[in-house]
């Protein structure tokens, strides 16, 4: 054989990465690239707004488009190639038939309020690493952002289950001074609705003060700051397996917190659905494996 | 870039190629790697028997399994490597949750009685798609038999849908002196039972006839000669469009036959289920790309 796909990952390699964005970029996405740019000789950074994982035609349509800035922060950042295709490039015959399906993990947290969004996400990743692929004998790395956790392990899950020749790098949320995590929507939050956001990233880091002592979770008061904060509705507020996305029994019991979990949570926030997460436990440093 | 997975397609390029089977090997087979060796520098055969595609567990059990024939005859027909996982390197974690969904076209035809099947058959395509990947540039092909003329279709569409850096070959039919066409199942027939099944072909080449000298189809005619035997209980006899397997009016209509089709079956013969096909119009040729 000429070289399996298996044979790619050795040390001392040419390496490429893929960075898959949806523009509208910002210091998170910085982030990705300075990650991706720091291990590997060729960055490709992909701008596309999916279709395919919009539910709504407004969400989709009012997603925010700034290529120029875009291609500014990618210079500036050290990206070599920018891909940023047309719909029609990407879908050429229209909606694809064959599709990627996330199984019963898309079902869960995001899954549950945006049905058919990480089939549509995964389907957009697996063209992509296919378009991204080296062509000469290389490392393979694609750097995806720890805020969109549960697309993060859904994407470990599909690269696993089918064996796409690529390793996956989960980068640490970046957060603004007062703790929001960067999001392209959250330019639609009003400032009284932004100062109610904080209350996401205050909860789930009320958490992780608890696991870093070991102690019990305290569910119910987390609950209870974001209940208190009007402008704020909760979706979920969950204790999971960052891998298999499962409920742990932290949600329910007083036992001390041991071991590895994610702390995530959902909110309508104004105009905008809003996305955090902490790691709780071990594992928690750049990049760092949830399996 | 290192290289776009798009610019791998080039001429006078290293050529490496897959060709996935479930063992059991026969002419049919042989024909597949006879074509791979002809046009590839490397040819990569696989023998998994794929519990993800089987419905019933009695059916996976009693597939035929025959490596050390196998072996021979891959041996003969000049492979250069063959890759036999087990079910356990295949699929270490147990069933995959993040699978390729096949969508409406996997639910017509054998999909109507084979729920789940082609979805199970597109994952283990990809995940040897992804295996075989040639790692230094080189030309990648995977060959398939146009006897599983849904499956072929599929494979295309995921292809093109997902982006595969692959190029996908259709083999023609391998028969009997009979005309029957070359199965692994076909040894489970009783001589009567097999007499019976040959009606199967006749039945698809009056059509191809008819085809041929551009008259209209008689669809009810063929129904007719399978209805006269008694051993051999259908399931299916379908005119369709061989990309999109979209019924074709010729099943309903008095009109001369033009243009492009593929005229399928499907029967119950004794214990085991039969299909077979033939190409009406042009683009019959060895490897006929049906889009």
């Amino acid at each position: 054989m000429l070289g399996a796909a298996a044979e790619r990952h050795r040390s001392g390699r040419a390496s490429q990465a893929l960075v898959p964005t949806m523009g509208a970029l910002h210091s998170g996405h910085a982030a990705l690239v300075d990650a991706a740019r720091g291990a590997n000789d060729v960055v490709v950074v992909s701008i596309f707004v999916n279709p395919l994982q919009f539910g709504e035609a407004a969400d989709l349509q009012r997603y925010p488009r700034t290529l120029e800035a875009d291609l500014d922060l990618l210079a500036s950042a050290g990206a070599d190639i920018v891909f940023a295709p047309a719909v029609q490039e990407v879908y050429p015959d229209g909606e694809p038939l064959v599709r990627i399906s996330a199984g019963r993990l898309g079902e869960t947290l995001e899954g549950a309020s945006r049905p058919g969004h990480f089939d549509g996400a995964l389907t957009v990743v697996a063209k992509l690493l296919h378009y991204a692929l080296p062509a000469l004998p290389a490392d393979f790395r694609a750097y995806f952002g720890q805020k969109d956790a549960q697309q993060l392990a859904l994407v470990r899950r599909m690269v696993a289950d089918l064996d796409f020749p690529v390793e996956i790098v989960g980068v640490p949320i970046v957060r603004d001074a007062d703790g929001l995590a960067l999001s392209s929507r959250n330019r639609f939050l009003s400032p009284a609705e932004r100062e109610a956001a904080l209350v996401l990233s205050r909860s789930l880091h009320y958490l992780k003060g608890q696991a870093d002592r070991h102690e019990p979770l305290d569910l119910n008061g987390a609950l209870a700051m974001i209940g208190s904060v009007p402008l704020v509705e909760l979706d979920y507020l969950e204790v999971v397996d960052p891998a298999s996305l499962a409920p742990l029994a932290f949600n329910c019991q007083d036992t001390p917190f041991t071991g590895e979990a994610l702390a995530l949570a959902a909110a309508r926030v104004g105009p905008v659905r809003l996305i955090d997460n902490v790691r709780l436990g071990a594992g928690q440093g750049p990049g760092a494996e949830p399996r």
